[in-house]
């Protein structure tokens, strides 16, 4: 048996998430249904993060085992031809020890979201991006965010859903920076709770267009309620960028 | 009548191209049918570049002439909500001189060509990038394609359907760098030759690739001859960028 660390890049969009369900096509499905084409095994693949519908991956990382032989490059190059037309790629396939996880030996993960701040609706960048017509402040929204940064109770910026122990995380980094038309939002932690990111930047987003002050975020926060919650962005504008890991 | 200036983004994947045709989807078209259902009048769109199936533009400039009254801004929502939901966005519309033409009064034009230099096949960026999977010598590209740059016969360049007058164009500038995985071409001239810059990229893809030297693409354009053309991009890379005018 040998386990593989992948580097998958998928474009959110056709699929209800990363997680294999009974009611829609997942990234997950997809490369297993691949791995299994090639391989004849039912392996399972284990991600680093398990994105929503409509979330995009720059480049999430999986593992999966595989008992036949079978080379790293060969193995990405077989999923990568599997996987077409779909818009799910392997960037990059290696040996890794057996007790290596994808999600348990994650040390970091970081995402991006972008807003794309113009009247105009989107036609390059649509679905993956979230077009905001009113102007955005985005240096009041970087000042704005510090507040969320460090060792907080994000329960007003968590989904009902979350399946996480605590409602209790470190952010380690929120920082917002305008380029042109795209306001760009990064946020790194060691893990996030069920739609933060998109918690966060729905409230941001409220701060950058004058509705609420960075007094009214910091509050929200403090509420530990998620009926404090300004507004969840929509998934378009959301990518997962990378998973840290120890030097293997 | 109000003579209207457009800026136009559109993904070019759903259409057969800029120019309305009998046997499929064009942007004009949409454009047409969009003003149409606002003013009840049958305007064409003259736009500064017709683009072939696929090609993307970030700004395409047209002009359109209403008779009846309106505002600019309100025909830019009006027309932006009638495009829904295909990729076509008006960014910005004024009022110009009646004897303002996009494509007469046009100075200069300017294209970008995106080549994504990795192995992995493309997902978020599928059909926005020509992916090219061996090593691309990007320096190699930039000091071969100042060959072409200048007044030249552009025959070897200039695809059999071409409507122009003549093959002898100046091309003002032809610049190739690399960001990342990403090589990026940049074209400026007066105007192209139908295909003109595909060709041009295609050839200089061979010399970044190693299979022609510098002096082979300059005796591809001595040739003037389409059959010394080494190689025709596709156009999933290609981005009209820009349309330069006189300030009016």
């Amino acid at each position: 048996m040998t386990r593989f660390r992948l580097t998958v890049e998928y474009d959110g969009r056709p699929f209800m998430g990363w997680q294999r369900q009974a009611h829609g096509p997942s990234v997950q499905q997809a490369i297993e249904d691949a791995a299994k084409a090639i391989t004849g095994e039912a392996a399972a693949v284990h991600a680093a993060g398990r994105t929503d519908a409509g979330v995009h991956a720059l480049a999430m990382t999986a593992h999966i085992d595989i008992e036949k032989p079978i080379a790293p490059f060969r193995l990405m190059a077989a999923l990568n031809a599997r996987l077409r037309p779909q818009p799910v790629a392997i960037l990059a396939c290696e040996e890794v020890a057996g007790d290596w996880h994808a999600r348990f030996s994650c040390l970091g993960r970081r995402y991006l979201y972008r807003i794309a701040n113009r009247r105009a609706p989107l036609a390059l960048e649509a679905g993956r991006a979230w077009q905001i017509a009113r102007p955005i402040d985005a240096d009041a929204m970087q000042a704005a965010a510090q507040a969320l940064v460090g060792l907080h109770d994000f329960t007003t910026f968590r989904s009902a859903h979350c399946q996480s122990a605590s409602p209790i995380k470190t952010l380690d980094r929120l920082d917002v920076r305008r380029e042109g038309d795209m306001v760009l939002i990064e946020a790194a932690a060691r893990s996030f709770l069920h739609h933060q990111v998109r918690s966060m930047v729905g409230c941001l987003a409220l701060v950058g267009q004058g509705q609420w002050r960075a007094a009214d975020l910091a509050a929200a926060l403090e509420a530990r309620n998620r009926a404090a919650l300004g507004f969840n962005a929509p998934p378009d504008g959301l990518f997962f960028v990378e998973a840290l890991y120890p030097d293997i």
